[in-house]
């Protein structure tokens, strides 16, 4: 038919439900703006949905998607990355735009996926991988034309964040909050992707490589959790002015190499990402021209991901026969400098006798807080690269210091 | 040529002189994302500029760019109404498309240009008329395709929200926070557009325009600036838990009617557009599968206008063939609710005896702050039709109270 669409989705999830039905239910609204219908003419799922409207069209077989000449476009919202990275690999190959919300998949094979795109002339597009309902790959996509971007940084991952908010607003223990967050759906039974870390990696990675136009995969990205953030980190981090974020950050240096990291920060309190609170995500991009721009909202959730899906879907439809300008080649990681090499000012937390004139003969001019009569001490070092200060950590811990904890200050 | 658009700039003065520099120093950049040069064929303006590095293609005769068949695309960056309304209308009737910045171009007659511009099948695109470096307009309009946009509000003149925030943070007067504005060059000499609030109420217009399909021209909109803001208030909206900002806001009211509004508004500490100051911009989208998202940054200045404006060259020059979707219908304000409809919480300001009291007695439930001695009194109504608000406040003055202001309360 010629005003209609026909996309397949493969996975009837979380996500994968409200695509459908945001298609559904916007269907006027979606039509109006593209003067075409978007036909759902298949989903792909092993389970059953009898109650679904569109109950007749499911499939446990991915060969009459991929056999199907008139689904043009394919949404991936399976996640995890096998079968998926076959699947869309096959539909790309097969002439089909490929829309994911899959940030694993991105991050573990966008480059090579891109490349398939390119030589096939059709769309892989991937907004909702990166800050769920926040519009940021193609906003930066389109900042990134007429600006060199010097930096991007961001709270990447909701249940950490909204961890970390209850530490801080309600002087909540790690584990209590972490147990809040799995009752309220934020934390999955099993939070290892989130509160070690690989989430909010597998993100920077993706803003990474679009940014600076080679790959970067999370296995070269300094990656830390918020596991062993304290109580009483959160409280010393605001006497030094502080809230403490889960921050996915990558800047360009001068050398023209890049510096990467995935770690728990203390950003000031008048950051713009000091105030992103709760659940919701926060991406910060610096370029030459713009100077600092902040994008905000939801991170995940079902309708803010599903509806930055489906503004892909459109973008794929309007252009089925023109290529949107979204690309990064492959990466080695040699553009990538060591995290020794990457410079921090940090925060310690330490106990032991004179911990404060100790660190200052280490570490020259640095700012502390010590708790009167308990030996514990709070401080702050100016920037220095990270392999010189955990050598002079190293040096305090055999004076006598218990260090227990150490943190970097994000320069946000 | 083939490998090549040819564009002509109309102005050169900040933005103008800004496009120009961009488009020369980031070439290679561009020319990497669109597969062609953009080759600036003309300038016009009625200055020369001997020492530009394109002064042999400068031209005071607008004729010479109409009739060039070689440009496609023209840049409107004068600004005022006249002549850069014909000039653009005989640019898009002659099959060319243009970007412009000018936001009171966009208000007066952005319905009018968009009809011409969808008739003879090219663009007329104004990312940087609002929000300066912020991408909002195309990530509003992608956000809008799968979303019902509810409501958007934001903080969109830096000069009034410079001035605010000297007051607030710095406690200076009005005037004197003026003058340093005009100082630091984020004033004009004439600064009545800003601070007068018809700068924010175009901007809030063109969002609004786009947001609910309907043109909405500043004449409908009731505007207030921030000339009556005092010291006083500002201390008075701290107790309260709020600061004052000045704001755009249109909102979609279950009638299906818009209730839109330029004016300060008391901003809870807690909502993101609290912690948005000097001179930047922030704009809140809320969506019905979004949720809140909120885009932030320098709203002004001369790169980062012109960085939103070059994104929009290479945007016709990529889709010279095709229309990209940015419209909406004429309007005749019948969808717009009358001032004495808008429904507001309002902070009262005024000095007489027994004022709680009698507000009280008014107004229902309040909540007060007496000044003992002074006889002056700050108090916050709950939410109620604003004609009906006046009609009470006229009666408290009647009733021996001196009214020495009145400040809507943002449900931001």
């Amino acid at each position: 038919m010629n005003n209609m669409v026909s996309v397949a989705i493969l996975g009837h999830g979380v996500v994968g439900s409200g695509v459908a039905e945001i298609l559904l239910t916007h269907k006027q609204k979606l039509f109006a703006s593209l003067g075409e219908e978007i036909y759902i003419k298949k989903v792909l799922d092993l389970r059953e949905f009898p109650d679904s409207p569109i109950a007749e069209r499911f499939t446990k077989d991915f060969e009459e998607i991929i056999n199907d000449l008139e689904i043009r476009v394919v949404v991936e919202v399976m996640g995890g990355l096998h079968p998926s990275y076959e699947f869309v690999k096959r539909c790309l190959k097969a002439g089909k735009s490929v829309v994911t919300s899959n940030k694993e998949l991105v991050a573990a094979y966008g480059a090579e996926l891109l490349e398939i795109a390119r030589q096939e002339n059709v769309n892989f597009l991937f907004e909702a991988s990166v800050g769920g309902g926040i519009p940021i790959i193609r906003p930066m996509n389109q900042c990134l034309v007429a600006n060199i971007v010097n930096e991007v940084a961001g709270i990447l991952n909701g249940t950490t964040n909204f961890i970390l908010t209850k530490m801080i607003e309600d002087g909540m223990q790690f584990e209590d909050a972490l147990r809040l967050a799995q009752d309220l759906g934020f934390a999955e039974r099993n939070p290892a992707a989130d509160i070690e870390g690989h989430d909010a990696c597998r993100k920077i990675c993706i803003l990474a490589s679009l940014a600076f136009g080679k790959h970067v995969y999370p296995e070269m990205v300094h990656t830390e959790g918020i596991t062993r953030i304290t109580l009483e980190d959160v409280k010393y981090a605001e006497k030094f002015g502080c809230v403490i974020k889960l921050i996915g950050r990558v800047k360009k240096l001068p050398s023209g190499k890049i510096d990467i990291v995935t770690a728990p920060m203390l950003v000031p309190f008048k950051s713009q990402l000091a105030n992103i609170d709760n659940e919701f995500n926060g991406i910060m991009v610096r370029g030459d021209c713009t100077g600092d721009v902040v994008f905000y909202g939801k991170g995940a959730g079902k309708l803010p991901t599903a509806s930055a899906v489906v503004a892909d879907i459109v973008d794929c439809c309007m252009h089925l026969k023109q290529r949107r300008f979204l690309y990064w080649a492959d990466g080695k990681g040699d553009n990538i400098i060591s995290v020794s090499e990457s410079e921090f000012a940090m925060y310690v937390r330490a106990k032991g006798k004179n911990v404060a004139a100790k660190a200052e003969a280490l570490f020259g001019s640095i700012q502390s807080i010590s708790t009167p009569g308990s030996h514990r001490t709070a401080f702050t070092t100016e920037k220095m690269p990270y392999g010189q200060f955990i050598e002079k950590i190293n040096k305090l811990a055999a004076d006598d210091v218990e260090i227990l904890s150490t943190i970097r200050i994000g320069d946000l």
